[in-house]
């Protein structure tokens, strides 16, 4: 289908995948200076939260699943489809994460709990508004709370 | 950098590009059956919400804005970047959402409240866990909360 571009570059004291504790992981996001100059950025600090879309770059295409499997592959969680979980080894391997941010400088963001490892690919940054949150009450299965627990 | 494949089609009421009123769409995410089975969306009917990954189709290449503009073209709002706000013509045209899960039946995904139009690319369907929300209190600016009134 269609070829994308990072717009941007993780660069996080994390350069390993690791499942918890992100919450507090300090990182930025750099624009790649080729594309995009600070007016990219003009008044992204009004907003508190950013939601980044970044590529799981790390995963060969070979690991790739498309089927079900236990998440984190605890047997004593329900095997799930991939679409049903939140796992790195996706088609496509996009991933998607809300962070604070911390500051804008040029063309380089701080921000605060972003899931991604030194080097990814950044696809997309958009600012989170609090109209884009679920409608509505939300459900989730046991597996899943249990998962999240340590995660931030 | 990558090339991605769509994972499934979002059929809709809505066939063309319009800016509110999202929150009562039924819609369906046909999964692409040359790619996959039920089996990859087992155990998603235990979430009620779902998080969408899909590619704003519509937007030609040379509409693609880089640098500042006045959301929705309202000069009373304030001239911001490409990347602080959610405008479709943006570099690698991703959007995400999260909708409401209706059903699910085999390989189609019924949802509600999902902002995409009849044909859209999906790129990603990953459910919602409560803990990826925003952590901390969320600021926006006026502009967004007015952008956002009709919106859903």
């Amino acid at each position: 289908m269609d070829h994308f571009q990072a717009v941007a570059t993780v660069r996080s004291p994390r350069t390993e995948p690791i499942d918890d504790d992100w919450g507090s992981v300090i990182s930025t996001i750099q624009l790649d200076s080729a594309q995009f100059t600070a007016e990219a950025l003009v008044g992204l600090d009004t907003f508190s939260h950013l939601e980044v879309v970044f590529l799981f770059h790390l995963v060969p295409e070979d690991k790739i699943e498309r089927v079900a499997r236990h998440p984190r592959n605890r047997t004593d969680w329900p095997k799930v489809g991939i679409f049903a979980q939140r796992v790195k080894s996706r088609p496509n391997r996009i991933g998607v994460s809300i962070c604070r941010l911390v500051k804008v400088e040029g063309t380089i963001i701080t921000v605060e709990g972003l899931d991604a490892i030194d080097g990814t690919p950044v696809l997309d940054i958009k600012p989170w508004m609090k109209e884009f949150g679920p409608r509505g009450e939300v459900d989730q299965p046991m597996w899943a709370t249990d998962l999240m627990a340590a995660y931030y």
